[in-house]
């Protein structure tokens, strides 16, 4: 079972799809039970057969792997609410410290570093991985497209890792690719600000291959 | 004429090779015009009929278009000191902000925001442009290598910008995509970071290419 915390927006609701799409059941969170239900349906709607279901983020966190796609401004609240459910288990933090302004996004600073950093320091029982921050949301949501990207997966527990990298490749057309610590998060958070901005220019859903590996 | 500033490392040698290839008339420019002249010299023996010339970085700054590659320690420096030279032209910053400890790669902080953003503070007559960061230097010295990345073009100057972008597509194989303006510059200096430390994992010589656009 995969549980998404703050899971109703485009990112969640789109991860939420391609798992499920993959045979898992998944559940998908939000402060108000009544809005991850109507995610759900959304989701369900999409192929047939689906399991997802909404629920509490505290209902989602009891699944055995969860996702964190809350905004940013709500990360450290939600996390830290939650430190008890989520001891012990693989937490994959997806959220990138984003800010707007004319129409561009930019990466704001984050104290501990990064997003993930962030996420071990408040839940240090939990096995924290960050991936998938540069895939698009709105290609997740299309059921039937090939997602022809490359997820990179950091952090400092290898056995979390290897498992959310086999996780990412059940999304058909994603190859995952190792991202080393967590230390390195910031650089994949970051660059969803790059990546937002070549959207508005070429109007496209951008992401990322790492070629020469 | 094209001209390097600090441009004896791999990244130097390798974008010099490439654009003398392309027909370009290179000076390779350094402190010591004689580690220039070497540099040079190592650089012609990879092809026939190459134009590579060593000199000062005083002299490679009189080029109509002048590449920086030196090491980010010597960035502000050397710039600096080169203000008048570079007054009005073209200049591709190619500096990423690293430190190394334990084989690791990291993006200390700039100031400016981004290395490309402090150029344009210390020159502001010139226009600064921001290129190359992802570029394998191992693979641009490889003469017959096909470049299969793209190269990610910041510039708040959308003349230079377009230009840079056509310079980098006489590189065999490169694709050069529009990263907008130089606020942008940071994610691809930091993003070297995590490149190389997926090198260091893989054994490879990563780049990047966006797709979706």
């Amino acid at each position: 079972m995969i549980g998404f915390l703050g899971g109703t927006g485009p990112e969640g609701r789109g991860l939420a799809l391609r798992f499920a799409l993959a045979g898992e059941e998944v559940i998908i969170g939000s402060r108000e039970a009544t809005r991850a239900q109507e995610a759900a349906r959304s989701v369900s709607t999409l192929a047939p057969g689906l399991r997802v279901k909404g629920a509490t983020n505290r209902e989602a966190a009891a699944a055995s792997i969860v996702i964190v796609t809350v905004p940013y401004a709500g990360h450290r609240e939600t996390l830290a609410s939650l430190a008890h459910e989520l001891s012990g288990k693989v937490v994959i933090d997806v959220v990138a410290p984003l800010a707007f302004s004319k129409g561009r996004a930019r990466a704001i600073p984050v104290e501990s570093g990064s997003v993930a950093q962030e996420a071990q320091a408040l839940l240090p029982n939990s096995r924290i991985v960050s991936a998938f921050h540069n895939v698009s949301a709105e290609d997740l949501l299309e059921p039937a497209k090939v997602i022809d990207c490359d997820v990179v997966v950091c952090s400092d527990d290898k056995e979390a890792k290897a498992q959310v990298m086999a996780l990412a490749e059940t999304i058909k057309g994603v190859r995952a690719v190792d991202g080393d610590g967590l230390e390195n998060s910031r650089y994949l958070e970051d660059l969803t600000a790059l990546l937002l901005n070549i959207n508005r220019i070429y109007k496209g859903h951008s992401m990322i291959k790492i070629v020469g590996i």
